[in-house]
């Protein structure tokens, strides 16, 4: 149960979207222009894979669902890719550069003065630009705030993952400016 | 030395910001309503001792610094409060409903998960309202995104006290949304 009165009955973030929309407005924005807005050269895909492996970094269970699940959806995968850069990234088939990347991430979700020199430089020779090594932390540290939003607050995180794909499937093809459809959301 | 060429002589955000206007935009318009914008019971002055608690506990110094010298300035404090607050909030001179609110906030900052129903209902009887127990977990968790953002890319710091003073009346006075005052700025 959350842990205060939302007042409505949508899951995860979406609950506190509509509890508080004087922040949800920039809040969606952010998510919107770093996952689904056009990108010079990361892939909505990619840029939703490191999203979720921070999501799961933090075990935030809502996130890393959703999020997985558009990253299926933009990756045109079956899932299981997104579940081989779940259980590991070094050994999933992803470039060397995405690798690269989420490891980046991952340093950035335990602290970012953990992230050195030699992080960037090892990404940079796998080909990765000064943009795409901004991006992924950036993606990185606002995952830190949304799953700590998500679960500081105790939303509801219904446990149905044809839920999610649905959801997942929506925000895929729409981004995320519209409003939740609510006959998928509420079971 | 910044991970990535910022090609601006900007310290801390403001340098990611004039690099990458796109998602400047939104981070920009949620520090603003979060912490500037009119607010129901908590003022500007509470909301920054939140930011600044937080940031002292991710260790970012930049953010730490601008935002306690914004709370001093909003507080009308001559700097001691701040000081006390970060040093142990417990024996502070700040009201009860502060001290849960702050200790939410660790909780947050620690993880989202760590906030327990135990100690929203310890706020609540301090006199603490739903929304100010929201908007403490959003606060807390937006700075455990600028905080990972700024040090992430280890931007430029400067250590000079006059500096954040300066940029820190000039936020309490103007809000976020204005261009930092390039002569306060750049020593």
């Amino acid at each position: 149960m959350p842990h205060i009165n939302l007042s409505n009955d949508f899951p995860g973030i979406r609950s506190l979207f509509i509890y508080r929309p004087e922040t949800a407005a920039p809040l969606n924005a952010l998510v919107q222009t770093m996952l689904h807005n056009p990108h010079p050269t990361l892939s909505a895909g990619e840029r939703e894979l490191i999203a979720t492996y921070v999501s799961r970094l933090n075990t935030c269970f809502y996130c890393c669902n959703i999020h997985g699940a558009i990253a299926k959806h933009q990756l045109g995968d079956n899932g299981e890719l997104v579940q081989q850069v779940l259980a590991d990234p070094e050994t999933a088939p992803i470039s060397q550069k995405m690798k690269a990347l989420l490891k980046i991430a991952a340093k950035v979700q335990s602290g970012g003065k953990n992230v050195l020199s030699a992080d960037v430089e090892f990404a940079r020779n796998e080909g990765a630009s000064d943009i795409e090594i901004h991006d992924t932390v950036l993606i990185a540290a606002a995952f830190c705030m949304y799953n700590r939003y998500v679960d500081g607050l105790a939303t509801w995180q219904p446990d149905d993952d044809t839920m999610h794909d649905k959801m997942g499937e929506q925000r895929a093809r729409e981004g995320y400016l519209t409003p939740p459809v609510k006959v998928e959301l509420i079971e």
